[in-house]
């Protein structure tokens, strides 16, 4: 298979198996139950999944294991999401070209949207069916997601940058901002698939974690580049958003060919850390290609 | 120890626990730590400590389970505090007499400080020392906390809350709505103990959850009844703010003295169930008076 057939393979899994875990839910709470699937199903591009079942394929994980993994992560950034959009957030309307969470139900929907789904992301990795080695560390998989979801990983990172827009800060400060707040949880996907490898040794799980570090900044890097180069309607919302909201980013802070720069020395990096490993790596560098070529 | 003596141990133990887990986080973002801190610390009852700590003394259960389980569910309850009083929600600015997070902090700061408390909730559970028993229970530790903090649980209760507001729903439906949203979490103290605990059969398990179902709704049949006849000093909070809001409560479904007669009703289940355990039940019998005689 081709790595853009497992791509459309990996997002096509990851809808149908996310509806699925949403239609199963009681109707009790019919507006909630409404606005996680929307909010979960509106058109993202499984980046994590796909980066799950990447590292997962070529560390000969389980794919329970990865479903598991790759839901969970999806669910935790789906909330992320919902939150950063409110009104006292980003305060976004659109979304991959629709409308976000609190406009399409209202605030109060949109938080406990977000709430509930932070929690199922940990019901998931707590009680989806796993290889017997993948069970025998699921409470270690749940401390990676919330190490990478809190404080200490996403949260921490949002939270910095709030604090930090509209004023200037050194591009160490705005690396770390990005390394928590969009990296931790790029890393978290590999770092959960290392856990259920229980062939991989210490050097490849090393490199593995630096190509994980290297992409999950040049993520956010490309990601500020596309707010400064992209079109609406390639993004599905509204370009030049940082620029508005006075948001740190790379472009702001290296110029755009600085940015441009910094990219492609974290993309090389990654390929680095790749060649190094003792497996067939074609997929995760045509993954690392996809992340930093990608239009939106 | 006398059990208002055992209360007040269990407060210290706890605010001090939650203090020193917070005072650890890096100060990289210094409002969310502080607004964290304010969630987790202004001057809680701990009823939920409380209730991991009665039962697991009576179950022998080790004291480091009892203090991982009832610091993650303080976490888990804080958050639930902090987005239940945000603007969209209920808009409350009082809370214990002191301000809510989003009125010392601001709604975005407060947001995120409710996100990663969840978070932390987790994260305790997933990483905190527990016995060797308790260790290998930890993913069903972790399920319970998950479930009875999502969808199926808190969010789903205070969900189907939001939705009835202004609206009549009737005692069944109300009792769901409570069930959910409150008692979910009363009733995560009482079944996560029973998971550490190596030596429980299947029939006090029974009994045990009785217990924990009725007391987990009497607890907001009495905060119901409070909320009426108590005084915003007592409370910490405007009195009769349910019937300002529109709240579906049991005093406005039953009647005050309806209301009264259905707390003494649970309580007598509580007891009951109480009645059957092979255990010397003295301290869940107090624990079970302090709720439904509380007045604040």
């Amino acid at each position: 298979m081709n790595f853009s057939a497992l791509h459309q393979q990996v997002k096509q899994q990851t809808d149908a198996s996310l509806l699925q875990l949403i239609e199963e839910l009681p109707d009790y709470a019919p507006s909630l139950k409404a606005a996680m699937r929307h909010a979960l199903l509106a058109g993202g591009k499984r980046m994590r999944p796909l980066l799950v079942h990447v590292v997962g394929n070529t560390l000969d994980v389980p794919k329970k294991d990865q479903i598991a993994i790759s839901m969970a992560i999806e669910c935790v950034h789906a909330y992320s999401l919902v939150h950063d959009d409110l009104p006292a957030m980003d305060d976004d309307d659109l979304r991959r070209g629709m409308p976000t969470c609190h406009i399409a139900f209202d605030e109060a929907t949109a938080i406990l949207a977000g709430d509930a789904l932070q929690t199922l992301g940990f019901s998931i990795l707590a009680d989806s069916p796993m290889s017997e080695y993948g069970d025998a560390h699921r409470a270690k998989l749940l401390s990676i997601l919330a190490k990478s979801a809190g404080y200490l990983g996403m949260c921490g990172g949002q939270a910095i940058d709030l604090a930090s827009t509209g004023k200037t800060i050194d591009i160490e400060a705005l690396k770390t901002l990005h390394t928590l707040k969009t990296g931790a949880l790029l890393r978290a996907c590999v770092e959960m698939i290392a856990t259920v490898c229980s062939t991989l040794d210490k050097e490849a799980e090393t490199d593995l974690m630096l190509f994980a570090n290297n992409i999950g900044l040049a993520f956010q890097v490309q990601d500020d580049i596309l707010d400064v180069e992209g079109s609406n309607e390639s993004l599905g919302k509204p370009a030049g958003s940082d620029e508005a909201l006075g948001k740190n980013t790379f472009p702001a802070k290296l110029g755009l060919s600085g940015a441009k720069d910094e990219l492609a020395t974290l993309h090389e990096n990654a390929l680095q850390a790749l060649a190094r490993l003792p497996y067939n790596t074609d997929s995760l560098i045509a993954f690392s290609e996809l992340l930093v070529k990608r239009d939106h």
